[in-house]
């Protein structure tokens, strides 16, 4: 049977250069391996198991999900050592102490509420239970100055929820963790190097305190795409790193300068469906369902190999390609209707999002060499 | 068994209030049969058997699609006369034939480009097949003003469009469509009626000049919701309008002023992670993935049972929750970690795309009456 090739695909479709993920797998790896630290891939932008477990560097051990339909999913898919890196409900602590009792599985809090909350569904779900799981590891979210969850590492009142999590039955200190989001703002190299040096020094100011207390944390993590890509000189006090996008990058990761635009490894596919000279336009069958909405003001992403050509406007299925301002108008004669062009989104974890599968493909960027599944749901 | 009820679902979710998507789709179906004309909802926006059986007020006949995989899952699932709205291109047209040979179902065009490659693709999957398919209509889009695709309805190419249409084998001119798109760029209602005039206009002298040339069409249709919410005073030459949205409605509809807030049926569930009294914001699990990023502007949507809240932010999976500008601050212990909020998305379509499956509520909007399964891909 003859190689299956992307003309077979019906579009618009999600697709992963292979090569491109791997090579970055390798280069993230690596620059943990440099700064004494593992790597905890989040997992969140691929949701696949064949993207994650070469973002594990094979091993399929010590990944971040971020929500319990991806923590069954992965813990089905071989995968262990899996932390849960949102703060849980109590909704969600049946499901947690069933994977706990088959998996290295950890989840977070970042509040005595919600510790309050976490130990008393704990309790209620192992009161009837006579073969008790193991105890469930609980991290604490700190906060590093991105403002959103997670407790201060200044405030003593951090400490008192880390011994009380310590010294509760079904539970125990798995670690901390933070996530310089506001790297995501960062306008360049050297901002995003001072929000990593936040993520660190924030981490290491309350594990510090912690050691001080008698509660030295098993696990110290830090980290967001941007700031594990351009990382500080050092991450002396970090035991791993936890950045997902780095998998795929993507048009706003190289924005910030985290990759280049040689290191985005997913592309949309999309085919040509109508062609407007008057309007100086085409339209393609690329929507907002096809890549999101996201990047709007950038363009959506880039038709890397057409830089001339840019999405204006993404409807819900189709999308109105221009000329980029300043560029020679559409060469409509070298995109005839039903052709492909590769889209790189502006947002790698949305354009995900919309699909069910992702195909991997070849240096060719031609031959499918696999085909897959996207975990959907919660 | 007891009856299962929301807070049995895991959050982000999304819910149907019955009841209002029955009467979005009475009304509609009303206002259609006064201005003298059929309904054929779009189902792009909702994307299930059921709420589009609603739609059709239980006809389940008459519909358009923006995908293939709706097409087939549709025809699958029991609807027919389905027209694919979207110009069709060389890779889809053996779908279109395959369907075509169990249903009425037609494809459109708006170039002769675009025509001769549907020509030439219906008579090359003909040629090897001694048992023919009927002949697949093929409507003409037409352009009302929107300035994306549709031929110039005043334009004598666009009769000849229809003329090589009407006189090649295997194919059959089905009728017009338009779709006046810049009505949800409209200002006020009155915009938005002049579009709909727009609609009507530009169709209806196309439809005159092919009946001149001996070419009437089959169906005249127009519509999108705006215009088809607030309609012209008379539809005089249209046979059918096909709005989508309108089966939910939401607050881009609200905003334009082509529903009242209370006719918004569909609601994302979502939990409270986290309170952050210091920051005066909770931490909810409502992300992009769970509503589409689209509304940022607007707040994403509107937590209609508490007006005084607001989403600031929302990131792939945690959306911030603030008190709205001169509200009272977050009353904290009216929402405890844990508890619902229903949130009315800013675009349902685009909420849908995020989702598997859409559950529907009773008017206690509490208790579940059916999970109806959203279709996906391409």
């Amino acid at each position: 049977m003859a190689a299956r090739i992307i003309d077979d695909l019906r579009t618009p479709c999600l697709v992963c250069i292979k090569s491109i993920a791997e090579a970055n797998a390798s280069a993230m790896l690596g620059r943990a391996a440099q700064l004494g630290c593992a790597l905890r891939p989040h997992v969140k932008t691929n949701k696949t198991l064949e993207a994650s477990a070469i973002a594990t560097g094979g091993s399929k051990r010590r990944i971040a999900v971020s929500t319990m339909a991806e923590a069954h999913f992965f813990a089905a898919g071989g995968f262990d050592d899996i932390l849960y890196a949102v703060p849980i409900t109590r909704d969600k602590v049946a499901d947690a102490l069933k994977l706990r009792s088959t998996h290295e599985f950890h989840v977070m809090v970042d509040s005595q509420e919600g510790f309050r909350e976490l130990a008393a569904a704990v309790s209620a779900n192992c009161a009837g239970n006579s073969s008790a799981s193991p105890p469930l590891d609980v991290f604490v979210r700190v906060d590093c100055g991105y403002g959103r969850e997670g407790v201060c590492p200044f405030d003593a009142a951090s400490v008192d929820l880390v011994r009380a999590i310590a010294s509760s039955a079904g539970l125990r200190f798995g670690g901390l963790y933070t996530h310089g989001g506001h790297s995501y703002d960062a306008s360049d190299a050297q901002a995003v190097r001072r929000i990593g040096e936040a993520e660190r020094d924030s981490v290491a100011a309350l594990a510090g305190a912690l050691r001080s207390a008698g509660l030295p944390p098993p696990i110290v993590g830090v980290g967001s795409t941007p700031t594990c890509s351009l990382p500080p000189a050092d991450l002396d006090g970090v035991d791993e790193m936890h950045p997902g996008n780095f998998i795929y990058y993507d048009m706003m990761q190289a924005r910030i300068g985290a990759c280049g635009t040689g290191d985005m490894a997913l592309r949309v596919l999309t085919r040509v469906l109508g062609h407007y000279p008057s309007r100086g336009m085409m339209l393609v069958d690329l929507g907002w369902t096809g890549v999101s909405s996201q990047g709007s003001e950038h363009g959506y992403g880039s038709f890397v190999d057409f830089p001339g050509l840019r999405c204006a406007k993404l409807k819900q299925e189709c999308g109105e390609v221009v000329a980029v301002h300043g560029a020679p108008p559409i060469d409509f004669a070298a995109h005839p209707l039903g052709s492909i062009l590769m889209f790189a989104p502006y947002h790698a974890c949305a354009a995900t999002q919309q699909h069910t599968h992702v195909h991997a493909i070849a240096n060719d960027r031609r031959t499918i060499v696999g085909t897959w599944e996207i975990c959907k749901g919660w």
